[in-house]
């Protein structure tokens, strides 16, 4: 324990991997929601955005600032349509790059990495490589995974999995995306 | 419109109900994280919560406070065996007619019910009541609520509603609850 750089982590526990998978609504928001809880307790917190281009606009960018919280945004306007883009690709390597060094820093007690799992399901990162710098985390570390088609590999290996499904749905309905909900 | 009590509304959309439920953790997660959002935007919010007790000690107690948002808890320690007791009845029900009055007030752009579905599975309150109140509510408010077995008719009224199902779990596992995280 003396060993690992955890002198800024508040939660002597044991940390947990965390995955927010599935089609509905909930995933990003629910991660925000235990950054909040976070924040509450004190806790250091960074939120790394993999698929959301930067825009000051999101209300969880807003309230991230407010708080005086880092968050990163990567992926610059990503589209379903580029997946195989090496622009993405080459974008969410190097966010991955950033997440290494900041999840192995001992800075933080919780990261979220947003929307990440399309970058695994196109490939652009892999797996194994995710799961070895998880297991290596300092003790005390939450890390929060979301995004739709999470990896089998990666639910095994989380400490807790949660699949939202939607029941009802009003943007189906044409109900435009409302601040403060959906952004 | 221009009788609607909605000056301290900022959104002039319409309001939605949104209902976050299942056995999957992430329920009131998702509703904090859409705190953070709303709080992000400027946005008026309350949090009524309908079955933990008042806990200063809560990631989102503390984190409402110090966000200087209202958070009103009821419940009182309610543990699932009491679910009959008139203790409980009468908390949700003074609970609820707090929530009238705010939902009613247009001070708020977002009020969440936290673990409200409960009060409605017991019969402490009436769906149809419920119903009623969301349906008069301000034009612009976004009402949130949580919990498990949400009634159809609820889901039915709602805008959108999702349900979360746990795929893994780790308190099952016997790791225990983590601050920032359950909490």
């Amino acid at each position: 324990m003396e060993n690992r750089p955890e002198e800024h982590s508040k939660t002597a526990a044991r940390g947990l991997v965390l995955v927010l998978t599935g089609e509905g609504k909930g995933k990003t928001t629910s991660a925000l929601g235990m950054v909040l809880r976070a924040w509450g307790h004190d806790l250091k917190t960074a939120v790394l955005q993999f698929v959301k281009s930067p825009d000051p606009g999101r209300g969880e960018s807003l309230a991230m600032q407010k708080l005086g919280l880092e968050m990163v945004s990567g992926g610059g306007g990503f589209t379903w349509k580029e997946k195989n883009s090496q622009i993405n690709r080459t974008m969410a390597s190097e966010l991955w790059s950033q997440a290494v060094e900041m999840i192995g820093s001992g800075r933080y007690d919780l990261i979220v990495l947003d929307e990440f799992t399309y970058a695994l399901k196109f490939g652009w990162i892999d797996i194994n490589d995710v799961i070895r710098t998880l297991s290596e985390r300092p003790q005390g570390l939450h890390v929060i995974i979301t995004g739709r088609d999470a990896p089998p590999e990666l639910v095994d290996f989380s400490d807790c999995a949660v699949e939202m499904q939607s029941l009802k749905h009003h943007l189906r309905r044409g109900i435009r995306a409302q601040p403060g909900i959906e952004y």
